[in-house]
């Protein structure tokens, strides 16, 4: 301690983490890293050639005692973390879902890290809350929701945006099985949840099942709907109705129905009016999951899948997948807010403030998971406001056509088959069980193809399983993505067919 | 159509919105607005001056049809967006708990934007998988943690980095809610939940009752044990037996104990070894939440605070609070990585893939609430890896001494009262009861300090209530602040007090 200034803490020069001349340096290189890896991307092998374990004999074991140059940290990127990526930048990426992205998201993610507000009631980031709001206003009328969801609407709906779908389906499973309880005159326990049921089609994402676990639903009430091709796995409300009818008879309470928009496996599309319909009979909570699909619904020509949604109580929408936003970005959209406030509602003493107590404000913390929350609504705005309506209408046609390119690819081909109609921009098919390839062989080749096609590093598609028959997936969506790696695409896959089918003739036993 | 091409899909420009030298400008533009506002945030009233409703005032009420050039986005950022926000990142923030950050964090969190890795499974993202098991170990290291809790351990421990402290109660709630269900004969049903109990004292974060609620426990049997000034508000472990003890009697079964390292209200400390010992005799899971603390625990001096969690089942720790990483990043630790897995794990036929059956690897999906998930180890491992343990060693015991030189100015000031010991960097402090103010309105006048503080945009500290008083909690951590921002702080308290005390000295009735 100096003696002119006998309480300071020392004159040593204090570490500065954020100082803003260090924040531009390390963030400049960032920025330069980036730009290299979008210009190379496209060269490297899409799926990479790691063992489990790569990454731990490469790097060190342990953190460092002293400091070190950015540029050795960014090194270390290049070196060793870069060749382990699986790239879902790649344009030659064309399995799962994609995760779009754009200049834009990725400049307003960067500039959410650094205000790096904690956005749990209004008063602790307004700008942030009303940036949400907005944004979320926003993507409504994209989608031409009606005004019951908007926050500018005179209802009592509106929206926050959680990390994940899983969130979405959580948090609106919780506050219908609470209104559940509740109506059935459970009063404030949870003893009459074994008699709670929730339904869903055998199409919809396990992430459900798993929701309806976490929420404490019993998993032999959880019912899955068969699908068949005569809906192209769509759900039938008649089998709806007619299931929980049946539940009703047995004594349990219908609570909660998932209609998905675009399924995972296959793109099937739930009729979403006529499961509000039947739901609405049963006083059940109705949520829709438009995680992927419900981006092309802001193209009047894929609105109609939406058809209906007015009568629901929720949807979620995910623009991290399809709308040009990077993770997390999942937007759930509620007819009446108060509903999860009332189960998720928290007011400890030390975030009392008067905006929350004036009851004129949005407190995010109530509608989510968790308490705290990033500046979660700056990317998508930023989305929307850089790009526009029809840039953002264009990206997703641009998608699909790709997508119909692709698909009269496989059908101008009688090697393959297309197995169900494609919605968006996903086509599913398969190579035929005909001539060399026996109908009990049929799964085994096509697992085949994928794997020879993943291995050869120029492309990488995933599968799924639709009516018991194995199916590639291929989805056009990587931002990068020109017509031209669809074709090359397409090609790479004629000649490792073409290939395989040699082989297989000269030696039958391979499959 | 071209001719020349039967099925090209037309030579327009095609819409590029991450085109590497787009990509560049946008974020050097982000970059410059970063850096500026870095360097003026502490002139900004730290509170802003905007009511509710405000931006959607100023910004477009629909978005826009047509693209603007990103600079339009970047201002409208700047007149509109920077001016209501709560500035965290302020020098003069003493509010809730800090939202430490640094330039490697902030450069991580980009990186991890750009490359948009989906990482649920190990094969999606081999690099982003092992990055966070790797960045995990580390930090497990610096809190000097045994290696059951570490993959690279003999045992099953391991970790996984959810985005709230909330999640991470949450999932271990559901594993110890399963386990419990399956220890007493429920089977795979839910029949035994209404006889579950939980516990924890009355200064855990009401997270902790919200997860409980989500996870469907019987909120009548969520066991909130009393505390006081004799334990400086930490869970007495004889009173926590008793409680157990009294429930096994009366048929429930004890589940979940919660215990806290550094209370978000007064930072009291929960005694994690004896609450262990406890729990033990029980079966009961025990959960450490040192969302806040556990950050300070790499520093030998305050890692006596974890002594016993080789005993417990799971421990928590958010580095975005105190560890230099910007939203998102909680940390959570458990011995048996296989209990989440058993509650959490999902396969649809769609994410199956060679790596994951062969049992070699981890897939994050199945630790979590959610499926998918941002790149989320980056931005740990680049923080530890750029300032090594000494510099985040020394960026704790900075605060740690700022916040010691308030509680200096305090005691010193016979005006003021400290109301429990200092633990970490928070100082909870009030005006006394005394001389013209009367005992009956010290809370008032109180409330009516940091009402006077917070409007004068100078500084922001919150408020909480310790044994029935209103308190207020002074909180050293914003990544900017340095001696000279605390001796402020301290001025002006005092300046505002000597106001308040003078205008209550000739008008008694104003408080």
């Amino acid at each position: 301690m100096s003696s002119s200034n006998p309480t300071s803490l020392g004159e040593e020069p204090a570490f500065q983490p954020l100082n803003a001349e260090e924040v531009r340096s390390c963030l400049l290189k960032a920025v330069d890293f980036i730009s290299n890896y979008y210009s190379s991307v496209e060269s490297m092998a899409v799926l990479p050639d790691v063992k489990p374990g790569y990454l731990r004999d490469q790097l060190m074991a342990s953190p460092p005692m002293l400091p070190s140059p950015f540029d050795d940290t960014v090194n270390e990127l290049k070196n060793s973390v870069v060749p382990g990526i699986t790239h879902w930048a790649s344009p030659n990426f064309f399995a799962f879902f994609p995760s779009t992205n754009s200049a834009a998201a990725i400049a307003g993610d960067l500039i959410a890290s650094a205000l790096n507000t904690v956005g749990f009631s209004w008063q602790a980031a307004p700008a942030a809350t009303e940036m949400e709001v907005l944004a979320l206003d926003w993507l409504a009328q994209l989608l031409c929701f009606p005004t019951s969801f908007m926050s500018s609407g005179s209802g009592s709906g509106g929206g926050v945006i959680l990390g994940t779908t899983s969130e979405a389906i959580l948090v609106t499973l919780v506050a219908a099985r609470d209104a559940a309880l509740c109506r059935t005159g459970s009063g404030g326990g949870v003893t009459g949840v074994p008699r709670l049921a929730v339904y869903a089609s055998n199409q919809t994402h396990p992430t459900f099942f798993k929701a309806c676990r976490i929420a404490g639903f019993d998993p032999g009430n959880i019912r899955f709907i068969p699908t068949g091709p005569e809906t192209d796995y769509g759900l039938d409300p008649t089998k709806l109705r007619e299931v929980m009818q049946a539940d009703v008879h047995a004594g349990f309470v219908p609570t909660y129905v998932c209609a998905t928009v675009g399924s995972t496996s296959s793109n099937a599309v739930d009729p979403v009016g006529a499961i509000a319909d039947v739901a609405i009979m049963f006083s059940a909570w109705v949520h829709v999951d438009a995680a992927y699909a419900g981006s092309a619904c802001i193209c009047p020509e894929f609105r109609h899948h939406l058809d209906g949604v007015e009568r629901v109580d929720s949807i979620s929408i995910s623009p991290h997948k399809w709308l040009l936003t990077c993770l997390d970005c999942s937007c759930l959209y509620v007819r009446h807010t108060h509903r999860l406030r009332d189960s998720l509602e928290t007011k400890p003493e030390y975030l009392k403030n008067e905006a929350s107590e004036s009851g004129s404000v949005t407190d995010f913390k109530d509608m989510q998971v968790g308490i705290g929350r990033r500046f979660r609504g700056l990317k998508l705005w930023m989305v929307m406001r850089t790009y526009g309506t029809a840039k953002l209408q264009e990206h997703i046609r641009r998608h699909v056509a790709m997508a119909k390119m692709f698909e009269d690819f496989v059908r101008a081909d009688d090697r393959f088959e297309l197995v169900v109609p494609r919605n968006f921009a996903l086509v599913c098919f398969r190579m035929k069980a005909s001539g060399v390839i026996k109908d009990e062989h049929a799964d085994k080749t096509n697992r085949l193809l994928m794997e020879n096609l993943n291995k050869s590093g120029r492309m990488y598609l995933t599968h799924t399983i639709v009516g018991g028959r194995f199916v590639l997936r291929f989805v056009v969506g990587s931002s990068l993505q020109e017509e031209r790696h669809v074709r090359s695409a397409w090609e790479l896959i004629k000649n490792i067919t073409r290939e395989m089918l040699h082989q297989q003739q000269h030696n039958i036993a391979i499959v």
